[in-house]
């Protein structure tokens, strides 16, 4: 039995663009011999539809989109669709009014349905707010394959891998207690730095301990802030990753059951195209190669799916807009990437012309908007009210919001999307100006703290992939997940990646040298540099990342080394800028735990550490 | 035995101080005799306390606090305290890290905790992120008294009121079943336009089929964008409303039961302070004296809870900055109000004097700083790349975002918190400028519609309580809830508030005539009116009160009598608009649907009506 993976990049809502992706993608699988198609969580509507999903218009026509594919798909082969379908004992048990659910098309209608157990509700996630989870985890029979169906949270459960349960059942074991002789799960897992080795890890454990390989089917794409690495894979019963797909692309693999072996068997050398190298695996250790290509990812969906062809930056010649300007390049390609200088007699001398060579560096376009005589305008019109006081933030921040203003102006007249700048490190403590730098409709790096901005910029000078932090040793999950497992060997390291429109080109410096080295700085008044407020950038954002991503305690950060009084200030200053964060663009995800959606904190709240 | 009731006003995360409200009112009410006091959900550490609670160090301190106040109350009195506690089974069994609970403090010591079963995750709420559901309801006795435990949700759950289940367990039933002799319920149930009146209904319903009274206490006070009214009562077994603490406002009541009735006596006689006037009820009518004092509460309270004292606004001369002012006014004093107006050469005469009369009216404090000064500068600066087009959006915009940094730089200077003064039409259609006017931190009226704030400036002018659309008959719920009871009398009007400092004096005109009475125009070009670029304002909030509340089809509301072509039209305005709402300010939220966080919608996305 051949098993189709179409790893899919949906646009959210887009039933009837999605509706086709499958379509496309059945009659590969067909036209390949294929018996069966698998597609990600929630193919036909996108992932993450949010309240979409309250319009009940919307539920409808996706009902009946459903069906329609049904009868258009390839008669002999089966589907597997994922949808959200009404639940129709919501209003009497008192349940959620919808499951999120892997619909098994086949011969022209729906087969079964089988419904999402485990919801997730974290970080970015809202699942119990419109699903209601399936009671019980079901199989169908192909021939005389019995395959059971997951749909992504469902297979996260492995409490011997995580050492906890987060939910009461465990989908996988009961499907494997009901004799299945295969798994698929269909996923849209979020992208974040080293998840993708988490994932294969945690799933090399399940099928490891059950006998049972997995087909497993991620989505690919960026949706507003959430990026979807896709990295589809397929493990056999001896735990190996025999498949995988794409990262970051949309992708289309062909892998064989054997009946007689009880096992999948990879038949890759059959489709040249689809070979990624074996036996792989996903290196856990977080490289800047593969961060490079979510943002790239990121930036490319977000202007496409909200129907942009350009974008505009303001390029500071500093380091964060560089690493922007470069991301956008490559995402959109340079011909529509407009970068606009906007100096203040504050701004030196060598930051125009680093601008400059970074512009030229990269080929896009450049504008100059000098804006000494608009400062002198506000001064001019302000000059009453703020008699007798001495220049501070309000003038700095004046400053931000002129060159907010014309990139705005830009971005209206011309119909380019804006694209912001700032990095996790400034957001957190609000380091950045609100209706000024912070302007945008979408902030590229602004889940990236500065030390990864500076290790990115030398990544992409040295050549990009294959160089600089990627270099670094894996780190083998697995046998820590699985002591006394013995059977399985050592995760070689992530192999390069094929797919290279989303990468840098070999040899090349991108970021003039003198963007990296030079001590950053906001250029709002004379002199200023940003260690005058923040303490050094490695101190800072390790604090962060102790405070924002792992919950320490004050006492456990300053165990870690840190000075308390710092400490202390610092987490003022995050708490302080919650209102200018409630305020920010969607910002590209790429930690587990980044400003937006999955960051929900009150503004209006009495300090506590 | 006298129960009280501490309708507190706690803020997020302040476990200090709002222990010391706790025991500020045990202390009232041991000196007033009562043997039990009853404080809202999570009184210790404020609803909603969201992403605050991921932080150990937070729960363990809450845990350590609520320890100490036990060994601090009167030794007296029994005290029920809302908080979260760490769910001890969690790791092992797959559930949240938390419960929601209520627990009884007496003797010194925690005597018992009742965990919440019915978390709501819909709308602004996510108590599925953070805890694991209890399993079970329970009770405690006091003397002979048997007293049920429920958490805000528990009693929502009534079938037979509503005609559906929204969960499958029915805590106020199981109580019933349990023997108890009545119920307290702890809540933070959040303000919307008449969901006083349905509260009451449906628990005088709940009431009224079991035979058991119950005392709720809710929390009351503005947390970011979430007003709780308070609006505390106690139902007797006959349903009635024997007392109905205050609404807005904080608030202390005490209430017998008497052992040998069985049932809530009211004792205010005793406490003339307390008298609200009995019989009492809530019209589920939606006044405009209660919108206001939501929004004075709102803007009160995120003044003073972010630390600030002083607000600045932007004043055009347009209905909805003129109603910002006078709700701003009444919130904190006009003293600590500047009115900024920032005439441009598009600005009419009438403009400004109407202005210019409203501050006087309302005797805040004004400045002038016309733009066109800075409008040429921009022009300038602007002149080479907006060579050959001709003024559009772009140069509207640019006006607005000049306003929007002269405000910013007045906030930023002198340290006054900036509200932005959109209506809910605007913010929906987009009908507002990102950057420029929906600048400030916090958007006063982002929930009202357009058609409202006429009417609740007509309200004002008229006179405030009583007046216009408060004379409407109120609803009979109970009548429709309860068909068959004769039991319950018709529902009276809505008693005038006597929280005096909230609402406005009685017989002078706020706002000048004019303002109301003129065409709505944005003034960023010459002659523009609003109804240039949008239908007739009750047209267009009809359709969006269609499409967002009602969850209606495109083929729902032009039923309902709209032209097809302006429904579609409008719908996919309020698509477009949405990277604008994603970046507003918390709004003030007084409907069943707000823009904000009971908002989710993706921004990328295809169209879909």
């Amino acid at each position: 039995m051949k098993i189709a993976i179409a790893q899919l990049n949906p646009t959210i809502g887009d039933i009837f663009g999605n509706a086709n992706l499958i379509l496309e993608s059945a009659k590969k699988a067909a036209g390949e011999g294929a018996n069966l198609l698998l597609t990600p969580e929630l193919s036909l509507i996108g992932y993450p539809p949010r309240d979409l999903l309250m319009n009940p218009s919307f539920i409808a026509a996706a009902g009946d989109k459903l069906q329609q594919l049904a009868q258009d798909l390839p008669g002999e082969l089966a589907v597997i669709v994922g949808t959200a379908i009404p639940n129709p004992n919501a209003v009497k048990a008192g349940g959620k009014s919808l499951f999120n659910c892997a619909v098994l098309l086949a011969n022209g209608s729906i087969q079964k349905v089988f419904n999402k157990r485990l919801l997730p509700t974290y970080d970015v996630f809202d699942e119990d707010r419109y699903f209601e989870p399936g009671t019980q985890s079901d199989f169908f029979k192909l021939g005389n394959i019995k395959i059971g169906i997951t749909v992504c949270e469902d297979v996260w459960n492995n409490e011997e891998f995580w050492g906890k349960r987060s939910y009461a059942g465990e989908p996988f074991l009961d499907l494997v207690k009901a004799g299945v002789d295969l798994v698929l799960n269909l996923s849209a897992s979020p992208y974040a730095a080293g998840k993708r080795g988490v994932r294969s890890a945690m799933l090399q454990h399940s099928v490891i301990r059950s006998g049972i390989p997995i087909v497993y089917a991620n989505q690919v794409g960026g949706n507003d802030d959430i990026i979807f690495d896709g990295s589809s894979f397929c493990i056999n019963r001896n735990g190996e990753l025999i498949q995988v797909l794409a990262s970051f692309e949309t992708d289309f693999g062909v892998i064989e059951y054997d009946e007689a072996k009880r096992d999948l068997v990879d038949i890759t050398s059959q489709n040249p195209t689809e070979v990624k190298g074996a036996p792989l695996s996903f290196s856990p250790q977080v490289g800047d190669a593969e961060i490079w290509a979510a943002l790239v990812l990121g930036v490319r969906d977000y202007v496409r799916k909200c129907g942009f062809s350009k974008v505009v930056l303001g390029l500071s010649g500093g380091i964060d807009s560089a690493l922007v300007a470069a991301i956008a390049s490559y995402a959109i390609g340079p011909e529509n990437v407009l970068a606009v200088l906007m100096p203040s007699p504050y701004s030196s001398d060598h930051s125009v012309n680093d601008a400059l060579e970074l512009a030229k560096n990269l080929g896009i376009g450049m504008e100059m908007l000098p804006i000494a005589d608009l400062m002198k305008a506000y001064d001019r019109t302000l000059a009453n009210l703020f008699v007798n006081t001495t220049f501070g933030i309000a003038e700095e921040n004046i400053q931000s919001r002129i060159r907010g203003n014309l990139l705005m102006a830009i971005s209206n007249k011309f119909g380019h999307l804006l694209l912001s700048t700032g990095n996790k490190s400034e957001m957190a403590v609000g380091y950045c100006t609100l209706y000024g730098d912070m302007n945008g409709g979408l902030a590229v790096i602004s889940d990236v703290p500065k030390t990864r901005v500076y290790s990115l910029c030398q990544w992409l000078n040295a050549g990009g992939i294959g160089k600089g932090k990627d270099e670094a040793e894996p780190l083998d999950l697995r046998s820590q997940a699985l002591p006394g497992n013995e059977s399985v060997g050592a995760v070689p390291p992530c192999p390069p990646s094929p797919y290279t429109p989303i990468y840098p080109p070999f040899g090349k410096e991108i970021i003039p040298g003198n963007i990296i080295s030079k001590p950053p700085s906001a250029e709002l008044k004379p002199g200023q540099i940003d260690q005058d407020s923040l303490p050094a950038y490695d101190i800072l954002d390790d604090i962060l990342e102790r405070w924002i991503e792992n919950h320490e305690s004050v006492k456990q950060i300053v165990a870690a080394g840190h000075d308390e009084a710092v400490v202390v200030r610092i987490l003022k200053l995050v708490r302080q800028a919650e209102f200018k964060r409630r305020q920010a663009p969607p910002g590209l995800k790429i930690s587990d735990r980044a400003f937006g959606t999955g960051w929900r904190m009150p503004i209006a709240k009495a300090s506590f550490y």
